[in-house]
């Protein structure tokens, strides 16, 4: 009935709960209307597709900075052709602040390096050195400038936080408004542990995963959402590799705690047993925390149709095997606490999941919606992203949902030389990824120019606002 | 941009999942777009207001017919007047089977005694007495003609049906497709503890909720999940009335059933405290489940959010307490098995929820609207209503959230004559109703020509197919 | 130090809750001493043996009358010898009313057929008609006579009570100070599904587990328990099968319910695919419930372990394979409606539960007495039974914990023409039981005069009185 | 029948899990038996009194040395006093190791002083600093030399150890068959909650419970089962203070981990309104963990009836009021992080807990003496006590259980200058305690000797071999 710049035609849009018939209305970079028999200067056909927002990434590493000045070798550019090419249209990466350092200047360096990404782009800030100036100037800067978000490891050298300094962080998030994201392993845990098994004489990628074990998640998970309770900030918790583990978050959502979970599609698909392949191919499977046994997955898809889980991002943390800072760089036989762990995902998030989440009967397209695009922009404050509504970012997916694909590692598009998902066949793949209005990908072709994306600065938000539970009434984080 | 019929201009579009600025472009009876800055032959002015799916509320009875030919004073005219005053736009009313006689006949008397209503409709089909006819014949009839579900009362006489007429109407539901539906208390217990009662001289109305404690409505709960477990079949627990109660379906859907279960808002507002007013005021909060004591209603808050309850539903049963058929016409000290019981509240349902609920912070509105239109529409098969999307019908009640409002039984439009949320005071209230494109309320004033409603017949759905959990694999359904 | 009658000497004594080494000293039928270096008239050496009280077994099937004025098969005189050869003194056996007729009469009977009994026995009344006279006049009768407990099936042609007359019973019992103890298994669903079994050709002694899944157990468990509740009255469940039904007791029992349960020995280990042995033989393990997978064992042993289920009785239920009322006689290949249910085990449960619990290191000899002896004659009310003390009657079993035997029917001494454990090993055997200070059995060779076993009448006891949980603090048993 | 040196004659034998009249035959230091109409030299007419085994109070703090060379006022001596006249005969006492200093000349110290006790002691040491030396020498001297369990303060300064220190303990203890028992609260939030609370102005001695909420206990214990669950090691959690934290032992307690808990008196009958008291009286009522709300106390006996929580002891930390060291020397309006916390209750704990317990229906007398007696002597390997049975040591209390006392602080003839439960009314009091056949206490008159006490050593014992649940079957503890 209307004239707009373009139209995306008879596919089915799928929001976070519900889907039907309709045409899609874009001006410019927005959507502007949604609605039978729209007619536009182009249109897309979308019949048989489903219609999707883009997916948004909210925990992937990208050309992040290492103590010497150097950053990983996934770029924001490659990093940008790997999404594009995987269905994603914005993420939420890392600006890491090194200890002993303040933030502001390497934050500037990341707002530089980020101005290639075709990618829309926020951070979460890592904390590793929470000093009374970070805590008392720099945390509240970060927030007024748009980064409402901070991550927290409770585990790694060097950037392990103590109960302490955890809790002087979550204070000043409070006081901020700011999210606190968390990555829970106990640091003392695997340390010892991984000391008794190179003892043992235990050094192969597999004991890797001997090295953490459940318990070792399950105890850093809880004691994270203790300590958030007891300054009534919420946070979230990243990668959660099993039930067991989100069982706990579920008894803390249970008694109105605010607390969210993310999963990855590794914890759906790998095991540990992939860590024990020949020769060292079980180091492209390193991640932390590490792939569980085979009950795990049944497990966490419980616990997403249930809701405890509700984001799935990637946890794209690109290493090379080969290269000077490659996994194998320590040698074919090097100690498991010497190979660099963490794992590609950005380009094959969404494919896994719908692969194995709607095809596989476990979820629908629209709980695929709310996992991996919705919810991460509900949950961050990313107003206009990961939504299909007119005023929205016209940052759309469409999807073959008959579509199938043997996953190689050239169609991932990225800066590393493997995927783990190499030869696995998925069902359902993106055909044309738009990132606000413009498409990017046809049909795996990604085209659009280093230097569109756009730092999405979050503005205040409601939806994270403190539950409201302090013993005896009494707000520390005022004092502390 | 366009030019519609209609067009809903400014206001706020709440989804079950979201909510955004919008404007709506209505043609005919349909919702065709969802957009900005339309434009219609005629515009409704939305600013500063909420403008949501009208309501569904699936579980009403309207001019219920009695074995003696006369039927519940509460007529389709008059119900479709109260829904509108309030904001629901559409029905799942009850055709009642009578013992001893075939199901067919009383369902062509309420087609035609519906014929007359204004709200759009569709009934569930109570049986009272599986014979073998109703089992082979007329269930399967019953779905064929779009009345895809099924009423069981596990208490109540005569209307009640005992274990094994339970397993027969479920294993003919799983045959036929339809889901069922269950009124939960055991029978036996509560007709032994009212004889108790009675010869302890225990007569005034507060004495109906000692007769049917909690335990009485838990067991029964339990009981219909488990027969719909060994029979594979989905079923809906009806007023919930605790979380006791909808603790037990929790456990059931954590394993996989499909268990679906409503609350009323009686059971979020009222308690048993009120049917010990003075005098017969008692009488007008008689219901049954009855309310319970006054921690019911946070613990059901609970269970709601987390999505164990997943419908509000009015269970408006009407008895005015005047008059040959009302509350009073046994004596005004009548024992309290022989006053009806049941309460009016199709009118004050989404008033009453919204500020209880979305007021006082406990739900969100999209919340209200999932729990209120979409899901309610989605579980029962009604493809084109709940939902503001393009393709559904027309069917919007623009809500002004701060209007405060003193409820009065006049408000109620109902044929009875009192409400038993008399002096209530609300935050929130619908000012506009439009049903299928047509404005039938606007600021309490009802404008609809009797026999505007339309009989919904339900398609095939997919919503609710069988579990898959069958013990031994074994389905006894095709054999019983 | 003294002259005793009979000392038992340098055996380790074991109680329900410790274990150490000493004498007993005894005077008559009595127990009068445990100490160091006692000597008597007569002495037994329990030198590397186990001491422990004589096996109380709390649910037996004895020489039950049929309708017909005949009886069950397994006579006080044969059970005896099986009892003691197993090293069982004591048992509470059945005394059955029939529909239609009162109870006294067929007490007297069971009294003059019990007076052969060398065991010491009680009796459970099952109620099967509880007309107003058995409640008002021949419960409160029983109670007066010693017989403190009833028995109520909720399942079983004909012998099944419904919830009204289960109702009634409790709250007679509750008038009266007895316990109840319930079969529970939903009489409905086993009657539709054997109706489905048979009309789809399922014909074997297998499909007797079909018909009647965990699920129909688990929900008449549930229901007994909350109608109890609701009456305030104490109750023990019947052979518990699996952990699934014990999680609803657990959760009974920690809101402060007097739920106790038992279970048997069949059930941690025999499973439903036993039923499916070649030819006839199926029909040998065929019990009510049904033995279930082979995950139920552990779930059970958890269940014993954590305190669940306190009692481990046989439910010995003879029925020889061949006869005039054997197995068989309806043919080799009768429909499983039509083979009598039941498991001969009052002689094997103790060399059973001794060797799979405390050889399997599942629970210790102490909790193999408490579970076998100390628990029931706590529970019913035996004052005298089931503990080595001062004062208790001088039932002891010397047990051989390091004997290994492989179960033979022979060995069983009872009427049945086979045993289910043919040819099991087990660890741990008796080789000397005392009844009452007299040797009955020394190396599984049974000496005992019929017609020296006593009538145990129980007095009044404490340990069930009702919880005190009674919604709105009325008593319905008062009144009904 | 007999001459025994002392017969205790007429009473309630109480065992853990049984009641009886019989008397009780004494031959020098040991019982040697139980019966009938037992005579001796000296006879103890106990008519009217529950004979029971003498209290074994494992946790309590006696002389503790500090870092300068001082020990607690509470000496030996008076300790014994105190807990002869409360009617218990044995304990554990804690020897401590100070940060930078070996365990090995402490100890001897310890065991100097300790000569002087009339109590039977033992040590549970506390390790601070855990050293290679500690870790690979002094732990496995400390079980040659009968010391068998460690203790580990997760808070404190200077007492706290961190994970890798406990960590460290933990398999230090699994290789030489030690128990690790576990004061769990986390140091971190303590500490930035105190200060939180001092920077508010927050000094009163209330303020202790609030810089020491639920959360924080019930964190460090999920931590330390979790450590211990990595390591496969057996723990007893100290001082439960409500049942949250209980909550938490019973999960683990449910998958098989071997982990045992304790309460104390102060938990079921003081909340943190007593330290809310007027003036200074606050002060009488600090102790770590806080007590809680109204609330805990019910939850609390729900978890002891369950069976979580296995042992009752004092956590005697006496400090006196005033003094050098007393808990006002540094001023009446002292920061509570400034005066030293810890209650007495030695003397109290059996009358306390009896009251509350037996006489409130709560526990039965034998389940008092499971708590009390049995069930820590048998945790911590005292072969010969807690227990009445031949063989055993002849530590007896006889107790009136209808004698009502109002406690006074002269009455626990301790060194400490107040009772926390000054002027409450218990009902059942001690009215002799007899020690190794030595009657130490008559009416509250104490009569002992200096140095009569003995060290019990304990042997190698089975109870707490570890639990098998390695991850991995990885036993980190032989490499680490």
């Amino acid at each position: 009935m209307s004239e707009f710049d373009t139209v995306i035609k008879g596919g089915i849009v799928v929001t976070p709960r519900d889907q039907f018939r309709a045409d899609i209305g874009i001006m410019g970079e927005s959507i502007v209307a949604i609605g039978a028999d729209l007619t536009g200067a182009r249109t897309i056909d979308a019949s048989g597709l489903l219609v999707m927002p883009g997916g948004v990434d909210s925990h992937c590493h990208i050309e992040q900075l290492r103590p010497d000045g150097t950053a990983d070798e996934e770029s924001f550019i490659s990093a940008s052709m790997s999404a594009f090419a995987g269905g994603t249209t914005s993420v939420i990466t890392f600006a890491s602040q090194f200890k002993g350092r303040p933030i502001g200047p390497s934050l500037i360096e990341y707002q530089a390096r980020a101005a290639s990404s075709m990618l829309d782009y926020s951070f979460h800030q890592i904390i590793t050195d929470p000093t009374d100036d970070v805590i008392a100037t720099e945390i509240p800067a970060l927030v007024a400038a748009g980064i409402r978000s901070l991550k927290v490891f409770l585990t790694y050298d060097p950037l392990h936080v103590d109960d302490r300094g955890f809790l002087r962080i979550l204070a000043a998030a409070r006081r901020a408004g700011a999210l606190v994201t968390v990555h829970c392993e106990n640091y003392a845990a695997i340390g010892w542990m991984t000391e008794a098994l190179l003892a043992a004489g235990h050094v192969a990628p597999k004991y890797h995963a001997w090295s953490r074990p459940v318990v070792v998640e399950r105890e850093a998970t809880y004691r994270a959402i203790a300590l958030a309770e007891l300054v009534d900030q919420p946070i979230q918790i990243f990668h959660v590799s099993c039930s067991e583990v989100a069982e706990e978050i579920a008894r803390a959502q249970a008694r109105g705690v605010k607390v969210w979970a993310e999963t990855c599609p590794q914890y759906l698909t790998l095991t540990e047993n992939d860590m024990d392949r020949p020769g060292f191919d079980g180091a492209k499977f390193m991640c932390s925390p590490a792939p569980r046994d085979a009950h795990a997955a049944a497990g966490l898809w419980a616990q997403i149709k249930s809701g405890t889980i509700g984001v799935i991002s990637s946890d794209h943390s690109g290493y090379r095997i080969e290269g000077p800072r490659g996994k194998r760089s320590a040698g074919s036989d090097a100690n498991f606490r010497d190979i660099p762990n963490g794992l590609p995902g950005l380009g094959a998030r969404l494919a896994l999941l719908f692969s194995e989440g709607v095809g596989g009967g476990r979820i629908s397209a629209s709980e695929f919606v709310a996992l991996t695009a919705f919810n991460p922009a509900e949950l961050f404050g990313l107003a206009h992203k990961g939504r299909l509504a007119p005023g929205a970012d016209a940052d759309i997916v469409l999807w073959d949902p008959a579509k199938q694909v043997t996953l190689r590692n050239e169609m991932m598009q990225h800066a590393i030389d493997y995927t783990p998902y190499e030869g696995k066949i998925v069902t359902g793949f993106p055909v044309l990824t738009m990132r606000r209005g413009e498409v990017v990908m046809r049909d795996g072709v990604v085209q659009a120019k280093p230097g569109t994306g756009r730092f999405m600065a979050r503005g205040p938000y409601d939806y994270i606002k403190p539950a409201g539970h302090l013993a005896h009434g009494f707000d520390a984080s005022l004092h502390a």
